[in-house]
């Protein structure tokens, strides 16, 4: 715990009481008050030490002329998984802050179940190469699902070795939100170390209701980003939850979930990403779009706002900022209007960080060292993909275009004189392997794909929810086993491979699922990539090439997925054989 | 820090999902969810182990009918002094539990004004033999002036003591709000200390507006309950206080303050006492009153509910209460109606305590010998009362009915050979003297007092704030001295002498500032007493005969007081002499 120093608080004291001079006074704006839902006219904001001191007429070493821009509260994300923009978090702060976001609540769910608490530290001393204020829930279901090798395990005993650190305010999202609710007993040891120490547990519980939820609830978990309906939020609301209201790159929950949010209801919700991608941010922004669709819906600007921040703030106990008043932080947005909540500056702690769309600092990134050179595959080469059937009737994992929910199909194939697969034109059968990546234990797990229209080559992808192994898909086995020795070779990320020779690749070198690279590059060569694929392999243009293959092997999402460990009937929660019963 | 009860956990859990029984279900109420401010009809509330389970349809080992009551969260008061009601901890709960309160945020100031922190450990052990939920604030301000003797002297060494005391949340009324907007260097101390202890600073700053409100606040002041304008409440409500609306036996500011409530900003209000007598409880009634008075001035019944539960649980870090939803304490009001909200049965973590305005158990109190026997007076007789004027043109203290603010007047006096004042029943001026109590300095403050109406013998008081020192009050020195002797002999309280003979007294043994008896002897005897000093004494009807002296020794309040230390100009801030200038 930080000592608290007297001599800062008494400079903020006399920069309040005006009997010393601030470091910066914003003049001529237009302050938002969102004790009150009131906007404060004629009155300068003076900072002192990265603090406000007060509001009312000051004189200041530097003077900001604001003119006549909104001056906001910074905007607070509350649930962000940095990892799926597949920039670190360096990099995830030059492009979030230009959009009015001073903080974000991040879950490194992903580098965690590659890196373990290795990556949990990783992505804390990056966060301290940002000006955008990072903290972070600890990942609390590592690994998701006991049907697929993770790169750690995290249980309450290492919970514990990190969770008093002052940048985690928590556990992420308890997505085992079954286990919650059965009360089990290793579940019950997460949700005691984080309440001895004082710290929040982030809810996920999609479509839970009634006693179920209760018991959610009664075990402590705290908010929820994870509603469909209406419904599903008032619940949640009456049962004491904050509920975040999500739109991200994927999941567009925040239209359907404002239509729950009343005047009396409304300091309960706050706004969240969950995942966003650079495309999403450098098209449509951060909090900023969600401030302008709230807008849109109908809901008054300054109780937007006061969802983005000083609801977050206090659903996060970060009593230190949430608003513009004398002692909190300096996180203010000076943004043009109350429509588009384009931000024209951006100070964090008192430090201007970003002005007209531009962060105004070098991306400077921490030791990465720890993150790199981990893929351990053991044994891999083509001869691990075939398959050994004995009966052409087999089950395919049955893509579902729009989403990751997938559907469980049959199909007669055509077998070799050893049983494997043979490829069919005019089947659009594929195989799918995952290959395990993180302990050589040499598991490759081998199924039959459905509907993603691949003709050519073969794709092989390292971001695989949640256990992050390597998922691959092609014709034939050749182009396969290149994809995923040249994914091994460049440290991991998404590859295209196409009659023996590589024809795209984006290599994610951070834990094979971030890039040291910017989001303008992700966005570029992510897009290259969506058309090399449709181009050169053929991949149907009503998929999503890359992110339709990072959920196949996410065994809690129906009907059928494949883990390096199998294929996995997510219906009966149990693994099968390729092989039709 | 308690360790969390994992065992317990599970029950909860269990309880909730419906595989154990609960072991409480009220059934048959309508449960007042105060995120949403609606109602819940037809569901059960599930209570286990102290704490709600769920709200739906649930079993249980005891059933309670609610027929067809509202059931509603506990209610908080956010700051109120026990000992201005003249009783004990004990005693306070088995007065305000019958009417709905289930948590108060005490600030224990008068008695550690005279014990110290003895005063404050006594007050914590007292609170353990309650039903009622006492929560303290360590007096921030001991003592309150430098221009008396009080029993104790709190300085920052000493408050890291005892800070960390759960039941302690921070640091009470900060009174010195001078002190606090000019950064003196032991307020900062004081200040730190809590701070970095991670608790609450409570505010009262009465009148302070523009840069120096917002040096308060930016010094991490938190609250106020001092405010008598819209305008003071609307100013701190912006700077991120919470504002207390006060409805006391002496200080009535709700009426006014609810004018400042608004759908937008209600959230950051909530309800206190400040000073509650028990008249005022056994009259009116305690935070029901409240809620009462917010109805009449048009705030929504459930948003009143809110303030004085959910608000004030926020306000105070108090996450495990303010609502009824799972997994929080089971402080559950039933009442009858939105209108007298009075209580039918009211529970305090799942207990049953009151039921149709009785308290279900005997008081019993924690050991009180730590508080008796204080009482160290040096050197008293009637000598100690000799005036030696030079001149017979006088100062005297104006009494000015209905307040405590006094006036600052002249006079010209009768004086015998040695300069002494002689009493005049044409004038209406006597004797007024403070004796020190608590540590035998032989100190005697003497002056002349003026509308008080006393006519026959003495009063003496050792309610006396803040030092609660003793104040007397006579027409001739015999029985001021014979009042002072035989307060002394009673260890504290009020007493009354005409002629050499007690003729009325009430003994406050604990402190020499509360009763070990009850609420309604307190009422009784104080009726009596003012009876006696109308009657007997011939004390003017026009003022109250005890509490008019209790402020007479505070030298904060205008204009002219007296200290054991003599004659305060509190216009000038220094001691004066009684001759005229």
């Amino acid at each position: 715990m930080k000592s608290f120093d007297k001599d800062k608080l008494k400079r903020i004291i006399d920069a309040a009481a005006g009997r010393i001079p601030a470091d910066i006074v914003i003049k001529n704006s237009r302050i938002i008050d969102v004790y009150n839902c009131s906007i404060i006219d004629n009155k300068d904001i003076a900072i002192i030490d990265g603090v406000i001191a007060g509001i009312g007429e000051y004189d200041g070493k530097e003077v900001v002329d604001a003119n006549g821009a909104y001056a906001s509260p910074g905007f607070i994300d509350g649930h962000i998984h940095i990892e799926s923009s597949y920039v670190t978090p360096e990099e995830m702060g030059r492009l979030v802050t230009p959009h009015g976001t001073t903080t974000i609540i991040a879950d490194p769910h992903e580098i965690v179940n590659v890196a373990g608490l290795d990556g949990m530290k990783y992505m804390i001393d990056a966060a301290e190469h940002t000006k955008l204020d990072i903290k972070y829930m600890l990942p609390s279901c590592v690994p998701a699902t006991p049907f697929e090798h993770s790169g750690a395990v995290i249980n309450a005993d290492d919970m514990k070795k990190i969770i008093d650190n002052e940048h985690i305010l928590g556990l992420g999202e308890f997505m085992n939100f079954v286990g919650v609710a059965a009360g089990d007993d290793m579940v019950l040891d997460k949700l005691v170390t984080a309440k001895n120490a004082g710290k929040l547990i982030d809810g996920h519980s999609p479509g839970l209701s009634g006693k179920d939820l209760n018991a959610y609830i009664a075990a402590g978990i705290h908010d929820d980003h994870e509603c469909e309906t209406v419904e599903d939020a008032l619940n949640r609301v009456a049962g004491g939850m904050y509920v975040m209201l999500r739109e991200g790159s994927a999941c567009h929950n925040l239209r359907t979930l404002l239509k729950a949010v009343t005047n009396d209801n409304d300091r309960r919700f706050i706004l969240c990403s969950d995942d966003r991608q650079p495309k999403t941010i450098l098209e449509l922004g951060h909090l900023d779009n969600h401030l302008s669709i709230c807008v849109e819906e109908g809901i008054d600007a300054l109780h937007a706002i006061r969802m983005a921040s000083l609801n977050a703030a206090e659903c996060f106990g970060l009593n230190d900022r949430g608003a513009i008043a004398p002692g909190l932080r300096a996180d203010i947005v000076l943004i043009k209007d109350l429509k588009s909540f384009e931000a024209t500056q951006v100070y964090i702690g008192g430090e201007k960080v970003a002005e007209d769309g531009k962060y105004l600092f070098d991306v400077e990134r921490t030791d990465m060292s720890s993150m790199t050179g981990s893929f351990k595959v053991k044994n891999f080469s083509a001869d691990r993909l075939k398959l050994n059937l004995s009966s052409n009737k087999v089950k395919v994992i049955d893509i579902m275009p729009g989403g990751v929910v997938t559907g469980s199909g049959m199909a007669e194939i055509t077998l070799d004189d050893n049983g494997d697969f043979v490829y069919d034109s005019g089947q659009d059968i594929v195989k799918i392997a995952v290959v395990e990546r993180h302990h050589g234990t040499g598991d490759v797990g081998v199924g039959l794909l459905r509907g993603y229209g691949i003709k050519h080559g073969a794709i092989a992808v390292s971001i695989a929810h949640d256990s992050h192994n390597i998922i691959t898909v092609g014709t034939n086995d050749s182009d396969i086993e290149l994809a995923v020795n040249e994914l091994i070779r460049q440290q991991g990320g998404i590859i295209l491979v196409r009659d023996g020779r590589v024809i795209d690749s984006m290599p994610f070198i951070v834990g094979g699922i971030m890039t040291d690279k910017s989001g303008e590059w992700v966005n570029e060569h992510l897009s290259h990539i969506h058309e090399s694929a449709f181009s050169e392999l053929g991949i149907s243009g009503d998929v999503e090439p890359v992110m339709t293959l990072c959920f196949m092997s996410l065994p809690v999402i129906p009907s059928l997925k494949l883990t390096d460990m199998g294929l996995f009937d997510v219906d009966k929660f149990e693994f099968t054989s390729v092989e039709a019963d």
